[in-house]
């Protein structure tokens, strides 16, 4: 299916973004002296934890929604998420007045649920240990005819999460800025992809990283080796939107072109990072009971 | 003084917002769900505190600093400020390259002190029960020909200040919104003045509201009154950067004429707002070691 259409380009985000444009929040490049100092040169972040739904799954999920045909409107869309990608298109959806269901583990955080239904969509739970959510996705979807929405491995969602690089580059030119490096994290990798699209449009284009955390770096070694790996199972991360087992397809056909490597960082960097975006920064970056992963 | 210059108005908004353009960040209009279901309407935040310096006064001392002539660039600037004005006019001198001269009270917490300094401005000390801030100021700026920043009451000040206002303009008609009503927090009431001449350009204004603290409700009995009233000495607020003693001048020149009315807080629904953004918006508006103040 995935080989059927063709890879976006810097153009699918620009498109991307005017589709997106009237409901995703343009976040803003955020400058701190003392992050500043720290580094010892200048630092911008992106905070797309202020996105609609607190992550920029939203922009991915819309850009996808937006372009359903008629029949597939009526059709309605299915996701499976425990977590942000589960809010971006549940809340894309009621936003187009599209029906969504969303497979959540039966253990997920009450809140977590709430949240998604709160957007109108249709909960379905599933046992984490016993069942495999992605075979009872698809068995639901081709029974109701409802649109798979995948994470990242979707030409619409990597345009979508790009319109975070396209801005990015906007604003770098308006404040004068020639951006060195720009860091990324990455799961499936569809972030950073789409970001990267939009970057290497730039005058003068800066290198491209893939951030992860320790124990999930597959797009670091899968950089490195010019193909994709995945992960060995069972390491823990306190990061668990970023625990994706191997990088897309479509992800890792535009990275392995694009990006100039991977990084990778461990939980006390994670920690103290997100100490000091409390302190510093006043965003508050933590796992919490809300969204139940950032 | 005051008399001799012109009111601003939204041109002078513009052409602050130019020069600012640089430096300034351009805050987002968020938009979160569970506050709209709490309120039964749409509300928008911008989130100045994610502005350079921690809070909007950057926009203002940067607007009236870029527009200094080159006896006063050599001259350097004054202000007095226990917080956030302290920082926007040091950040500002030291962009612009400018000295800066940050009068404090001998008790400011250190941290405020240390990130004052940070900036390369020079810090004077003084016995805030024994001294009055205001003469020692002059009397030093009178010596140096300094040119003293104030805080709200100056023409260029409420220019970039208002531009916190254009911005939200510009963005509600990019979203295509009509704000009914937009409430602004008000000390010296210069945020709100300046905001309120770009605000008003709208095709359709919004009515536009001060909101200020219980015992520090100034504005709005001005505003009742139609003329500046001051507040009984000797109340408390834990809201400390907006216990200003009475409107300025030009800024209630500008508000009489602009503005609907007067809201007022206690400091329970402001303890309520700042878990609501810890929780639901991931903002930490806190009064805080840091900056002492929002």
């Amino acid at each position: 299916m995935t080989a059927a259409r063709a890879l976006p380009d810097a153009e699918a985000v620009r498109q991307a973004a005017g589709r997106i444009e009237k409901f995703a929040i343009r976040t803003p490049l955020l400058e701190f002296p003392p992050l500043n100092e720290r580094a010892g040169g200048r630092i911008f972040v992106k905070p797309e934890i202020l996105q609609r739904t607190g992550s920029f799954k939203f922009r991915g999920a819309y850009s996808r929604l937006s372009r359903l045909d008629a029949e597939e409107r009526r059709a309605g869309v299915l996701a499976w998420s425990s977590g942000n990608h589960a809010q971006g298109v549940a809340s894309a959806a009621a936003l187009l007045g599209l029906r969504a269901t969303i497979l959540m583990p039966a253990d997920a955080p009450r809140m977590k649920m709430e949240r998604t239904r709160s957007f109108g969509a249709e909960v379905v739970t599933y046992d984490r240990l016993g069942e495999d959510r992605e075979a009872m996705g698809r068995a639901i979807a081709a029974e109701s005819g409802a649109v798979i929405v995948p994470p990242y491995d979707d030409p619409d969602v990597i345009a979508g999460q790009g319109t975070v690089g396209l801005e990015i580059a906007e604003d770098a030119m308006r404040l004068g800025v020639a951006l060195d490096e720009v860091l990324v994290p990455a799961g499936g990798g569809g972030l950073v992809a789409g970001s990267a699209l939009a970057l290497s449009e730039l005058p003068r284009p800066p290198r491209i990283y893939s951030v992860e955390p320790d124990g999930y770096d597959d797009h670091r070694r899968s950089l490195a080796a010019g193909r994709r790996v995945g992960n060995e199972a069972g390491r823990v991360s306190i990061c668990d939107a970023l625990m994706a087992p191997m990088p897309g397809e479509i992800t890792f056909e535009i990275n392995r072109k694009l990006l100039a490597g991977g990084l990778v960082v461990n939980d006390d960097d994670v920690i103290a990072a997100m100490r000091f975006a409390f302190e510093e920064m006043k965003l508050v970056v933590v796992h919490d009971k809300t969204t139940g992963e950032q």
